[in-house]
């Protein structure tokens, strides 16, 4: 048990002996930097801002040696089913290796099958882009209308937003709520005769995204008057062949992906095509390198040097001997405003457990909440709190060094605040600083990291995205829980399901007051 | 102090005893919804679903009583300078008076000034949409470009979304960040012949609006050649006369308002310029009354059944006496995306604080952390955590019996999954009930409200803002802490602006070594 180790119990020990220490006498090293910071392939990694000593890193390793870092790291390079509880491989790296290379499963080699599947996303995205592709009566696609939820919108939907500023950006929408305005607010002004939706989804039969599908169906349907339609405005990114063909695409037309992908890892795989049609797909190709070079990173550099342990032995510092409940990510990039939403789902629904490997109840606590805004919008809203309550929220800083748009002086205002939001966040201010008024005073010693890109392309981003992915998986293994799990979504779908039923049947007697009167009022809007 | 009157003491004893208290248990009262919910003027506020019995709302309530919030309420209402760091009254309620009520300020009477700039926002609202306001070239104004950051953005902006599937909408967008990307990707594809830029800072200084609208100026002139147009291209929602005719707006075109408008109160005051503009003046007044309505259940209603009192108080329950950290906001509308992020800042910047109102350093945690993001989508993501993680995170479900646009069963499922979640939170399922898997097992007892519109209307959205305020509101008091002022910002400023002192003039010596590598690299980007 995780808490009973020696190396936790060391943790705790020193934790105590680091009680009263302030991050500015830590910076009275003027080495500190130097020796908290790791740097490769464009990214920076600045964790000098954090309530550690040369002896806290020590400890946090030696905890994730204990913990056999390396080798579950390998186990799931390797394609072992360490889903355990789904009995599943984890093989959303698989995704981002080069043709040459082998990750059998069950006995096959599935890089062939990646690659064949990147080669048809290639040989479509171009052909729609180009206006090879036609719809129905012949014109060229000129809107995209992605129909996914969860990790079948999140993660593209960021990457799209991410890249804004690149040029030749195809139209790309999301519609992920099952709220009929999402749907209808977002084809207002489309003309179905230049409109491609793509449904994705893994089981092509998620509630949300089939109720979108079919509404989406009709819209095409009752402006074409051609059931025929269909084939040629929609196409499917499922494991499901059956459910799709159903549902009218063409089965050259089914961008197929395997159950050793998880929603949430899943923007590498098929469901990335939006990504691909909205800036081609030498974009999404630079996505999947960056990606890879961060596996390598993480399978390749000893523990001390490893961006994405540090980063994971970081949080649980904070989570479990500083009761953080909650961290905050702030990109001072504009474009990466949905990162926090993807990173919300990562994390949260990857550790949001309580029960370990082996379905024990876990007696510590596991993934922290998730929530952040780009900066600097950030200071004008929720950073008071981070500054001056009573909350513990440890911060990453996420900058691009080079400005994705060059404006004016605004990249250098962007850039200074963010430094200044970690420098102010660490030193804090004296009352007596503040000349002593207590209520300008800032206790400071709140931690930071900060992630500096060179720029904001497709190859930085991947690294990103799989630095994050990479630092969720390493907590899940120190804490001994299954992170690619998800049964916590299980029990809501199945008592709406029954509530359904009772909106159109009346509701049953047994069930509680509240809900039997939400029921009988769903029945009848006022 | 706060924890020692008898009051929180008898709650700290009746949590105990609350420990392990199923919701299961409590909801075997068939009249528990009977008991525990509020519903006026079309809104719902159903708080069966906590961990709570009559004798905890009563403590909770003696609690109220003690911390003497109806006559904080009112002196708040009276324009009593409650805010007392910065020694101004708080008088957002005053936005929302009839003419006719008179409200003193420093001897004078705020409420003819208040409508007299409700007309001028009226009458240029219906000039710019009629086209009888025109551009520099004689066009009628197609776009309008709200350039402000925090209270001067995310209040408008939030609205603007909200009602979306309102007819007649003008296309209105929103500036925030100082990221260069922010305004450039805004602007694309734009005429400056038929775009309105509104500039909004209380006090025309705002570093990130300022930045905006100057490089939003150069665009205008550069198009037009001519510095004559900004007159006719800019106005300017400000306190700051000065500032604003040097920029170049005329004087009949900066809409006032108070230093006794908090930024985060005051998108009912001119800075809700560009909500008239969008679906014009009378939508403003419809969300205007009923931020009006929900005024007047606050002040008239007894404690006991006051929606904005009893939120106020189990949030302040889990907060301190269930170690509650964060809080999820969860609208099952699309339109109210932006809802969280602006609840961030009502909430985080008025409640994140450290020190009471006389600046003493309290010994109670204060405001928690917000964060949420629309049902059903929320589902796809990060309520696993909330089902089954370890953190207790409260949640605000909010839904609209009536669809804002009725497609199909789209709302029914939306609605029902609504209900679904919250029943799942607070019922659970136990490892027997899911058949021995304890990974398919749920704790239960996780507390949630729902807030039921009838619609989404600007008059419930407005009664819904106001609830939120004064919640908000009513927990500062109880926390005794000022919920107007915001120091926490202060001190980034001023590192900002010595760091960007710095990249043109090199590094101090004095400084961190994180710091001052990061002002090395911002000065040469790779």
């Amino acid at each position: 048990m995780l808490t009973e180790r020696p190396e936790w119990k060391a943790l705790q020990a020193h934790r105590a002996a680091m009680d009263n220490v302030h991050m500015r006498s830590l910076f009275a090293d003027p080495k500190r930097f130097d020796r908290f910071h790791i740097e490769f392939g464009g990214l920076l990694l600045d964790y000098s801002r954090n309530r550690t000593t040369d002896e806290t890193i020590k400890l946090l390793l030696d905890l994730a040696h204990a913990c056999k870092i390396e080798n579950w790291r390998d186990r799931m390079f390797a394609g072992d089913r360490i889903n355990n509880s789904e009995d599943r491989a984890v093989l959303h790296t698989a995704l981002r290796r080069p043709a040459g290379d082998i990750v059998m499963v069950d006995g096959e080699n599935v890089m062939p099958f990646i690659h064949d599947t990147l080669r048809k996303m290639q040989s479509f995205s171009k052909a729609v882009r180009t206006g090879m592709w036609t719809g129905h009566t012949g014109q060229k696609i000129k809107t995209v209308v992605n129909i996914g939820i969860g990790g079948s919108d999140l993660g593209p939907l960021m990457v799209c937003e991410a890249l804004a500023h690149l040029p030749e950006r195809m139209d790309v929408r999301f519609v992920s709520n099952v709220d009929g305005a999402h749907l209808n607010l977002t084809l207002r002004g489309l003309d179905p005769e230049t409109t491609l939706f793509i449904i994705a989804s893994k089981t092509f039969t998620t509630q949300e995204t089939m109720a979108n599908a079919v509404t989406a169906r009709a819209w095409l349907i009752n402006a074409m008057q051609d059931t025929k339609a269909v084939a040629k405005h929609f196409v499917a990114l499922s494991t499901n062949e059956k459910a799709v063909a159903e549902f009218g695409v063409a089965a050259e037309n089914m961008f197929p992906f395997r159950d050793w992908v998880g929603g949430r890892y899943s923007l590498w795989s098929a469901i990335g095509l939006s990504i691909c049609l909205a800036y081609g797909f030498e974009t999404f190709r630079a996505l999947l390198s960056g990606g890879h070079e961060m596996d390598r990173h993480f399978q390749e550099e000893p523990l001390e040097r490893n961006m994405p342990v540090i980063m994971a032995l970081l949080g649980l510092w904070y989570r479990n001997f500083w009761d953080a409940q909650s961290y905050a990510v702030l990109p001072y990039a504009q474009e990466l405003h949905r990162l926090p939403a993807f990173l919300q789902q990562l994390d949260m629904e990857s550790n949001g457990k309580s029960v370990d490997r082996d379905g024990k109840p876990l007696s510590y606590p596991t993934g922290p909440v998730v929530f952040g805004e780009p900066g600097t919008n950030s200071q004008h809203s929720f950073m008071q709190l981070i500054h001056q309550g009573t909350n513990f929220v440890p911060c990453d800083f996420i900058g691009t060094l080079e400005a994705p748009i060059p404006v004016g002086e605004h990249h250098k205002l962007l850039l200074a605040n963010m430094a200044a939001q970690a420098q102010a966040l660490m030193q804090g201010r004296t009352a007596a600083e503040a000349g002593g008024d207590t209520r300008r005073a800032f206790s400071g010693n709140r931690p930071s990291n900060i992630l500096l890109l060179d720029r904001l392309d497709a190859r930085h981003l991947g690294m990103l995205i799989a630095l994050f992915e990479h630092k969720v998986f390493v907590q899940g293994i120190l804490w001994n829980i299954n992170s690619f799990d998800q049964w916590g979504v299980e029990l809501g779908k199945t008592l709406a399901g029954k509530i359904l039923r009772d909106i159109d049947d009346g509701a049953r007697q047994d069930i509680d007051s509240s809900t039997k009167y939400l029921i009988k009022r769903f029945k009848k809007p006022s």
